[in-house]
């Protein structure tokens, strides 16, 4: 098997780009990430995006961006594992290389989700819960993680106040991103006081919808070296599932896809969460982030909001998290988040992430996920 | 790169499946491949479809499946390019065993299209075409058809009726496919007669909307003899793309996309179209069969149809197509499709096609195209 390294990465900002059609955001990502490799034009475009259908009537996205971009003719096609098909992308994208099919290969993930009012968002995404059994009671994908946090707050014995480190810690590295989508910092008492949502989910809970795109070059590591001074390679990539539905699971609080997602992640790397100097994690809401910190090995059940409130989650903290502003703060555009996490952990091991630098950063680990935990993508990358 | 044979087939029959939901329709034919293949768990699955977004509401669609069979947590992503969303999961599943990565893989294809009213599917459909700048003059699939098929018309100065061979040829074909959605027989002057859906592609021109699912399973070229009597190997697999929008073509009679992918699949297999002995073609309309014809190097330009008039192309001609039925008469549940043409394909390769067995058959073509030709994946299988 070929090992695979990222040559090439590019991002938009993240906000509202109502000035710009969903074909543009993809190519100013891709035409970005292929400038930064020095490539022209790259095999293929794998995309990954959840909702240009409902959103903007739009399939066949992959070969509409390649073709936009400057690179009609080439082999593209969608990936779509609900709000990680950014890293579903990936994984098509890790495999193509590995296989030796191709040479150079593009990702992106790429979402627009602003166009239509709020509603329209919220329907469409429940697109990721269970239609039949879940959708069908009225549930939104808010209301389903609520249930969740609830539940968890019950059976630890953990005040809803205990969270607050999360989006607190995202808020403070978004400051220093230019792509982010919010810059400015928040306090425990913005948090503690801030305007509940879905009971027990507040504003700073959830991650905001928003457009973007983000994307990464990929190509054979043993010809990274040559194309570009700081290649980093995917030394891991690993996908799990688990029901879609919530509660079809044996135990709601453990998110079964992401513990086997990242224990294959570190057989592959043959490393453990101990050498893991960076963690983008799926923090689309706060209970995800305390459970995917649990179930990665970071922390002891019923304990992953420990490591924020005792500050091990900052840059230079033991377990550096959202260290570029996470789904919280830089904004969650949901099919193009798992190729953010990819590029912003990429920018750390390059040296380049400015004031929100984690030092010495040598293993990144990326982990998108799709639905309330049922699909689990991890990525580890060396740098 | 490892050499991928496959080794398992199922499908579930093509029409309207109103008593059984996506998930179960999907998990049908996974069953039956992984029975056929005599494999209990597969290390991943890969779904190919369009359209469970809008008409079902559902996505993490691979995830939903693969639970649904039975198959908890394994890795699941689905893939789309439309109307080639099938072959475009069939590519994933190919990559992944190409690469060493997965040892057997199942891949489906699923489309459930009659639940909703006409209308929907079509509007839903439309989402294949460029939104910006075809749908919203308010075209629709057929009648971007129905321009391609006047204007060769035109060009060639070819008529209407020399296109009669194609849904002639499907639907005598499909009498004796038990799988298939019509069991009737056609004759030229049901052709002639029929009515007029978008002048000039009348209700024997288009292939119609249905429900159904069908997948394989493909595992390492090297140990599928020991697992199964008569594997099927992929010896191509190849991908190639165009604009989306008809209009942005130099020349919108030649399939740029489905020449590519031929052309790149003859050269991966090392045979040319003298080799091949069935071609299950992407016949959505009669007039992209005649093209599919001409840019896979069966037929001179503007003579497509010329082999249709011959009597060429049914199971005992020259080049035997859409020997099952084909999208015509089999039916076209858009994201199952390209599976049917390689379940179909393998059926032939395995000697299993009773009555429209082709002859001593050893290499067969399938053929996946997504919009008017914006994206096409050709596979050839050798059995």
């Amino acid at each position: 098997m070929t090992r695979v390294s990222i040559i090439g990465i590019g991002q938009t900002s993240v906000g509202e780009h109502w000035d710009v059609s969903i074909r543009d955001l993809g190519a100013q990502a891709v035409l970005a990430a292929l400038h930064d490799a020095g490539i022209e034009r790259p095999d293929a475009l794998y995309v990954g995006n959840m909702l240009s259908g409902p959103l903007a009537s739009q399939e066949q996205l992959a070969t509409l961006i390649a073709d936009w971009s400057g690179l009609r003719g080439i082999e593209a096609l969608k990936a779509e594992a609900a709000c990680a098909s950014g890293a579903a992308a990936l994984r098509v994208g890790y495999m193509a290389v590995a296989s030796g099919l191709h040479d150079v290969v593009v990702v992106l993930g790429v979402e627009k989700m602003t166009d239509l009012d709020g509603d329209e968002a919220t329907i469409a995404l429940m697109n990721a819960a269970d239609a039949e059994y879940e959708a069908i009671h009225g549930t939104t994908f808010i209301s389903l993680n609520a249930m969740l946090m609830r539940r968890y707050m019950e059976e630890y014995q953990v005040p809803h106040e205990a969270f607050a480190g999360f989006p607190v810690n995202s808020h403070a590295n978004a400051v220093y991103n230019p792509q982010a989508m919010f810059h400015q910092a928040i306090t425990r008492e913005t948090f503690v006081g801030a305007r509940m949502i879905a009971d027990p989910i507040n504003l700073f809970d959830s991650a905001p919808i928003a457009d973007g795109a983000a994307a990464v070059v990929l190509c054979a590591a043993e010809r990274a070296r040559e194309l570009v001074p700081h290649p980093v390679r995917i030394a891991a990539s690993s996908v799990a599932t688990d029901s879609v539905a919530l509660h079809d699971r044996h135990d709601p609080l453990f998110l079964a896809a992401v513990y086997n997602s990242a224990m294959k992640a570190y057989r592959q790397a043959e490393i453990g969460p101990q050498d893991i100097d960076l963690f983008e994690l799926h923090d689309a809401f706060s209970i995800i982030a305390a459970l995917s910190l649990e179930a990665s090995g970071f922390a002891p059940r019923g304990q992953g909001t420990r490591l924020a409130a005792d500050g091990e989650i900052g840059p230079h903290g033991r377990v550096p998290i959202a260290t570029m502003g996470g789904l919280k703060a830089r904004g969650h555009p949901v099919g193009a988040t798992g190729l953010y996490q990819v590029v912003e952990a990429a920018l750390q091991l390059r040296g380049e992430a400015g004031k929100n630098q984690v030092p010495d950063a040598h293993w990144a680990m990326t982990q998108n996920v799709g639905g309330v935990g049922g699909t689990a993508f991890t990525h580890i990358l060396e740098g």
